[in-house]
């Protein structure tokens, strides 16, 4: 028996609560996924909600442990703890989804109103005749500039190929896609002009299909990038385009392929069919931007790291092997330096810092972090050369977000509780799982500031002469492997925050801004969404901040993406805002080498002229 | 021992001349190919010259009835009766030159003043550091706007890929070639931005490469149309495209090779490389320019005859698979209808007739004749299915202007006198020889106005019960088969230069101008530009006129095809003088059928209401 009804938000998801359900296992049925690392005791604390409207049960104490008064009555709850006891709306904020729902929740709708770079104009044209034997262009454009008024006087050659055809079996009805006084292509007489958003990233592609009328996302897919072929990380790839042209070629097409299979999959879902996309906008790191355009990349790889382009560029699709509308344009989001690329931008551009006062900093974590600091109308930006190990890259077990990656963790004493994801048994640990497990050996003192793993913890053992920490033990894996956090992990976890957190702090020495004044820091990328950010304050990645000023973006960049596709007012403001960015080289910033070296040590502190100042 | 010298205009050869040596036998000894059917012998009168300066021997009675006193005065002479007395300067009129020697001068330098659509800015860069990693295309974009007082905004892609190493192997020192605030391509510190003309006929393709700074033309060359694997004339072409998209692709893919084959070897003349040619221009017929833009060319083969574009048209060149500068551009001249194509648009452009009041009747003679006829402002235009008669195509004989072909004819009573290109043994009989044939068979009465070939004459004969007349005897051929015109022959010819000569009339009739109106007639075109002019009218393929007020043009076409390269305001020209056209359309003018019978009789007459009227 249904005793009320629950409105989960942002993911939209409404249904009935038996009597005696908390809020967490109303989720579980309705199939949102809420996060819950002891699995509903109400001890990890990692199924935080906000009861927006309606009756719930009292705080239990630990609850009350948890949430200050303010907190509490701002309507924060643990959603183990808490029955509904009316018609409730909850709002489940993206660090307490799971994974996958976290993947779902990005696609949400883009806000701006659409004013496309391509529109379509309906239009009906006269028959040739011997009479009157108008050639098919000089009639279509004819006829549209009166018809709607334009001045267009050009048709692509594409477009051009098709036309004659087209028009004779739509029996001289059809739509013109206009760009900038340019027909791009014909659509049937009955069909919306289509946009693709691409976020081109090093590992996976995010596709968003749009109708280019509305502005609305009509469908949303990602795939993995398949350049994967020819390298993990960018250095790979870059050092394989070096070596030959056939190679860079290759590189090329594939990621051109999949951006063509992905629209192509994109439309099918919504009926349509690849050649109504009449325009994209792609965003990625400038290595990746490079590397789709064709562009040579030896001279990016070595300083003084030059891009052959950073300004915003528009591309015939088919210049790039696209198979788009036949004229259709990918448009290029400026990137801001060698490693900092338009997917930086994109983000910048869709968490709206351009326009606020600041200080804001703003942050991609990855192998690459790109960080900015937006103070009173300048932006100042970095690139940190974070390295692979938050991707799982050169940690013992470490692996992708996948089924079985440990994504949550908490340590008691000797105990150790950890959520993986699609709750399979342990088979790794992915990003968020590592920084968690990072911060709570660092909470157990498991590991000194220093990064030293302590070997009297009950955990830490010498195995193959190498200290480790056992987070799931041979026993529990049922004879397989203990999967452990090594000595060597923790170093590469040290080099990647430090990197990060020195790049923070010379952005802040930059804009002579303290880190008390930071209003807001914003993160943004896969990585960014799914880690718990008190773990990144408690090793000392993310500066001592409220948790309150941190607002994790999701897919911020994919989400530029779609804006600058819809808007041509937004992409005057990428470009606006990349005209007023300054790129700081961080091997150049005064102290650098002081700062790094102090960064990479855990715990939470200020570090001040190149020196730790510890806070708590 | 040298007497004199001679100067031969518009060849520009000059060289000594013998005592007793005649200006045919001095021309002969400078390599100036003057025509002489009669060999020396003042009878055959086709080494017609006009001294311009200089004192010459006194006119011959052969001479004396060949020309009248004012044209005596004018200097007009035969080339193999007038010996030197002095030094002395020779015009020679292109219709007395052999054909080799008129397509060596076709090749005359352009008179406007070149303001060509591309435009090489010389450049030197500032070199990135880390302090100031401004990525490449920026920096050039800025260090262009800022020297040059510029406002280019674009890089294209082709030229970007190449840009970074460019730079780098050219130590920052460059010229960018600017197109329509645009940079197309950079080229090396010292060279010259080079642009292609291209005049693509069915059967063969003419090249011109030219420097754009200064308008001058650096190199010519013809090669055949290699497209003719997929059939000589344009309909099995069109047959072949309507076919399949792969015949299709493959026809394109021919032209566009040839025409970067021909490309590349002009700029080899030159010491340059084709990737320095920045602009092209291709003119050709609607059919030609639908093929090389791989246009779809269905409803241009099928009433009403609708090409899928007449416009003009700027397409990348790589879009067309030509292998110039990265970003090249392809101009391509307005067509005006689905048989009346730019090369038309190219030769009233070149001839300037555009300007003139008229009444001017200017034709290309192929297997499709473009005839336009100006008059007071307005332009008439019509297309005639002349056929492939004047071109050698279905005649016994027939064959191409090459070495062996009969290119003049004379005939008197049953003696003929001719000459061959080369001089070397007949084997065949071209275009011009053909004309010639008519005509003195009409005049010799082996034909009759009819067209029936007269059994009386003894050159007659009857072979395999078919009638026709001997050029060549089997006994002069040193046994071989005899050359000669049949019957069937003479049917071809007579719908070929009805077709012709209807074709003109029917613009006479719609522009309301009478014969005798008619100031001037140029004649464009490779068979136009070699024929004997006389003849033409002789059989009645051209209006009834003085002789002077024919214009042979030459390859108009191709002359056009340089104007619109190297000058922005003869583009403009051309696009207003296709404005003022009106096309007609031959079958739907009135009493077409009529006219077109009445015009296939040869002799010299008017028609007047699709009624033949006598002149002589």
């Amino acid at each position: 028996m249904t005793a009320c009804s629950v409105d989960f938000e942002p993911v939209g998801r409404r249904g009935g609560c038996q009597k005696k359900e908390s809020l967490l296992a109303c989720a579980r049925q309705l199939g949102v996924g809420i996060s819950s690392i002891c699995n509903g005791k109400g001890i990890c604390h990692s199924c935080k909600v906000q009861v927006l409207s309606g009756t719930v049960s009292k705080p239990t104490p630990s609850e009350l442990e948890t949430f200050s008064p303010q907190e509490l009555k701002a309507g924060w709850r643990l959603a183990c703890q808490t029955y509904p006891r009316s018609n409730v709306k909850v709002h489940v904020p993206a660090e307490s989804m799971t994974t996958p729902q976290r993947l779902q929740v990005e696609g949400q709708e883009v806000t701006v109103s659409p004013q496309a770079s391509v529109r379509a104009y309906p239009l009906k044209l006269a028959i040739p005749s011997l009479e009157a034997p108008q050639a098919d262009a000089d009639n279509l454009l004819q006829t549209l500039n009166q018809k709607h008024k334009l001045n267009c006087n050009k048709v692509d050659i594409g477009a051009l190929r098709l036309l004659s055809n087209q028009l004779r079996s739509w029996k001289w009805q059809c739509q013109a896609a206009v760009r900038n006084y340019q027909v791009i292509a014909l659509l049937p007489p009955k069909s919306h002009p289509l946009g693709l958003a691409i976020d081109l990233g090093t590992t996976k592609i995010a596709g968003y299909l749009m109708n280019l009328n509305d502005g609305k996302t009509l469908a949303a897919k990602g795939v993995m990038n398949p350049q994967i072929s020819h390298g993990e990380d960018i250095i790979s790839r870059i050092n394989g385009a070096v070596h030959s042209a056939e190679e860079q070629a290759q590189i090329q097409k594939l990621a051109a392929e999949a951006i063509s299979q992905l629209g192509a999959d994109l439309c099918a879902e919504v009926g349509a069919n690849i050649e109504e996309i009449v325009e994209a906008v792609v965003v990625g790191n400038t290595a990746m931007h490079h590397l789709l355009l064709g562009l040579p990349v030896r001279q990016l790889a070595l300083a003084p790291f030059i891009p052959a382009v950073s300004r915003a560029l528009d591309i015939k699709a088919r210049n790039l092997g696209l198979d788009f509308a036949p004229g259709a344009y990918v448009h290029l989001l400026p990137n801001l330096a060698g490693f900092v690329g338009a997917d930086h931008v994109a983000m910048l551009l869709a968490t709206g810092v351009g326009q606020k006062k600041g200080p804001i900093v703003a942050l991609d974590i990855g192998t690459n972090t790109e960080v900015s600091l937006i103070h009173e109308g300048k932006i100042v930006t970095t690139s940190c050369a974070s390295g692979p190990a938050f991707e799982g890259g050169h940690i013992k077990y470490g692996m992708r977000a996948a089924e079985g990656a440990i994504e949550r963790l908490q340590i008691t004493g000797d105990k150790i509780q950890y959520q993986t994801i699609g709750e399979a048994p342990a088979v790794g640990i992915c990003g968020s799982g590592i920084l968690d497990a990072l911060a709570q050996l660092y909470l157990a003192k498991a590991v000194d500031e220093g990064g030293r793993l302590n070997a009297d913890h009950p955990r830490v053992r010498t195995y193959q002469k190498k200290r480790e920490f056992i987070l799931v033990s041979k026993e529990e894996r049922n004879g397989q492997p203990a999967i452990t956090i090594t000595q060597k992990d923790i170093r590469e976890l040290q080099l990647a925050k430090g990197a990060i957190r020195s790049g923070i702090q010379a952005l802040m020495e930059a804009s002579g801004v303290s880190e008390k004044e930071i209003k807001q820091v914003i993160i943004a990328g896969a990585f960014g969404t799914y880690i718990n950010v008190a773990s990144a304050i408690e090793i000392g990645m993310l500066p001592s901040l409220p948790l309150a000023r941190f607002l994790q973006a999701g897919n911020a960049a994919g989400m530029g993406a779609k804006l600058a596709l819809i808007s041509l007012k937004q992409r005057a403001q990428a470009r606006a805002l990349t005209s007023r960015v300054r790129y700081i080289e961080l091997a150049s910033a005064p102290d650098f080498e002081q700062t790094f070296m102090q960064a990479s040590y855990l715990g939470q502190y200020r570090i001040i002229n190149g020196r730790r100042e510890k806070i708590n």
